[in-house]
């Protein structure tokens, strides 16, 4: 019985913060004032600390979280905390005992919808965000339109784009959804992954037309130093560590700040090493024999739009070194490592700076087994799939 | 009275929370069984990855939490999702909505003590965890006596010292207290810290007669390519980021979890750039002229320890290349980066890696204004004191 009452009271006590998260009154202006009582003065101390030139800005973007998991709740935390605009959320999953090992979710949300608990938390931590959530699978195809016209008319101003899709999911389908999503629309995305051994991670931000897509090359992640064997086994779940997946949110959502309050740089690539503490950053530009042919269309409207740039201002751009004009997936590099880093690199890949790796290879398109595989391997495409499906 | 309600309710269902937390059993055995309702099945799977050996003993460990603000909560909280055995918390402030901006605390807490509210949340969270809090400042006398004592006959085998410290204060005396009790304790700790402008931290690993202590050198930031004059003026509030610490907390747990439970390479110095993505790594021998005289006593024990190994393993210990025999400090640096890259390093301070630099300046024992300051400064001690109070 005291279990029952125990669930009642839980239950009345939600209802009534649900109504007075409602009547709370948002607040107007962020304001600078350094009291105990404003939750946004160690924020607005980043302009006087010379930082970011106008903090406040945060409050009229709208970001899009793919996969409210591991690494998604503690990114739409995070952007809830430092005040965003608009989150709109996307998962189809339920929180189990099971994740208990990540950050954000508690054992009390055991059965909820991922997305439904995640607002319940968030509207709670900051009522002046807005929220707009989705319990689905976006890669079906009735899911997929919706998600597409979400993120294409789902800004806090009425009937724009968002300003950033981020892909916090955990498999192969969902990543390729959003791929073709953005490429479509020319959204701007920022990609992030964390190993199945949980020991590494990564982020990448994708510009359509100009930086790598998803499907320009095969998914680059940061190399274990373990054994690939004993990996991907049937029926093994993966491992997870509320360590791995906090430093990749928290270096994914620093990249959003950047990107969206114009300050520091904006990394393309920065994977992150946790056996060895190594942190590798790149940047990768479209792949002109793109699959996707959105892809190959954004490519062309970026070149034009390059090409009617004021020439000085094209001479700066065109200064970073191509390190690598051709390979064999027709990829360039534009590497933020030093040759000698680069000559030093060592694994199964060209091309690709030390402890980059890919998580898949490409399928040969000619039929033939020889051409574009990355390492000697005997799997077919359906396996690859299928371990990806697991990533 | 709406409010009076929700705020009856609220006290009731934390009085049944509070009981059903006493009365759930406590699990007896770690299971590595994938099944949803597990709630360490994520983690037992690093030992089928190949990761970890002995996963269960994490339940052994005891560690000792110094701050429980932005990074100590954050790290208290990956601690229990890990299953540790027991936390001990200190800290002595109270929750405040000012630190919304941080992962961790909820509105709903504020006026709570921090070690209160995390104690609370934490034991929500993972029921299998002791915990053991100290609402104190740990630097007054009496307090720093219980200290001492706490982390000394702390462990979770009564009587036995605690495994590890971790430092997640925010000033200096608080730091040098720990310095000075882990010194006398031959306590290993691991100290963290995120600077006053939000976009740059640190961890580090102190081995007590071993690595440098915090009164050995002065302590390392990673510079933050910002002007200094724009930071530290008077009644100016230091700049937080929920992303910085939560990045910050994230590698101080995962070095923890390699320390603990032996795998991957333990880290002795990490550094964190957010504006760069710039991750600088080092070693820092002890300093025969550390002030600390239990520094300099337990720099003896090791030595001595190291003469009385055999031969073969003192060989492969001394393999390390010292990279800088003597300098202005009598520090020895063990650089994990190349001669390369530290001949590129620049910036006011020699002998370091690129990108780290001093948080402040030794005092010049002689009385001279000359020697041991690291920059050209015009600041005397107070002030550089007053400014180490403040980050």
């Amino acid at each position: 019985t005291e279990k029952l009452v125990f669930e009642e009271l839980k239950l009345r006590v939600r209802e009534l913060e649900n109504e007075l998260i409602k009547c709370k009154q948002k607040i107007d202006k962020m304001s600078a004032e350094v009291v105990d009582s404003n939750p946004y003065s160690r924020l607005m101390a980043l302009k006087r600390m010379g930082i970011v030139e106008d903090y406040e800005k945060i409050r009229t973007f709208t970001v899009a979280v793919v996969g409210v998991g591991g690494v998604g709740s503690v990114t739409a935390e995070m952007l809830t905390r430092c005040g965003i605009g608009k989150l709109i959320l996307f998962d189809y999953d339920k929180v189990e005992l099971a994740n208990m090992n990540r950050l954000f979710f508690q054992p009390h949300q055991a059965g909820l919808s991922k997305v439904e608990a995640a607002e319940h938390t968030l509207r709670t931590i900051n009522p002046d965000v807005q929220f707009e959530t989705h319990n689905y699978n976006i890669t079906t195809m009735d899911n997929f339109a919706h998600f597409m016209d979400r993120i294409s008319h789902g800004a806090l101003q009425d009937g724009k784009a968002v300003d950033l899709v981020l892909s916090c999911v955990d498999n192969f389908e969902a990543r390729m959804a959003i791929n073709t999503a953005c490429n479509e629309l020319s959204q701007i995305w920022m990609e992030s992954g964390v190993s199945e051994n949980a020991v590494s991670g990564h982020i990448q931000l994708i510009i359509p037309g100009e930086t790598a897509c998803f499907a320009c090359a095969p998914p680059l992640v940061v190399a274990a130093n373990i054994d690939e064997k004993t990996l991907k086994r049937e029926g093994v779940c993966a491992a997870s560590l509320p360590t791995t997946m906090g430093v990749v949110a928290g270096i994914l959502v620093q990249n959003v700040l950047k990107y969206l309050l114009k300050f520091g740089t904006v990394s393309h690539y920065l994977g992150y090493n946790a056996m060895q503490d190594f942190f590798p950053t790149m940047a990768m530009k479209a792949n002109p024999t793109c699959d996707d042919r959105h892809c190959r269309k954004q490519q062309d409207v970026y070149k034009k739009k390059e090409a009617e740039r004021p020439k000085k201002v094209v001479e700066q751009a065109v200064e970073e070194e191509v390190v690598h004009e051709e390979n064999d997936w027709g990829i360039e590099l534009v590497s933020e490592q030093t040759d000698q880093e680069l000559q030093a690199a060592s694994g199964p890949v060209p091309d690709l700076p030390e402890g980059i790796t890919v998580a898949y290879t490409i399928p040969d398109k000619t039929g033939t087994s020889e051409g574009e595989t990355v390492e000697e391997t005997e799997q077919s495409l359906e396996e690859l799939m299928a371990q990806m499906r697991t990533m």
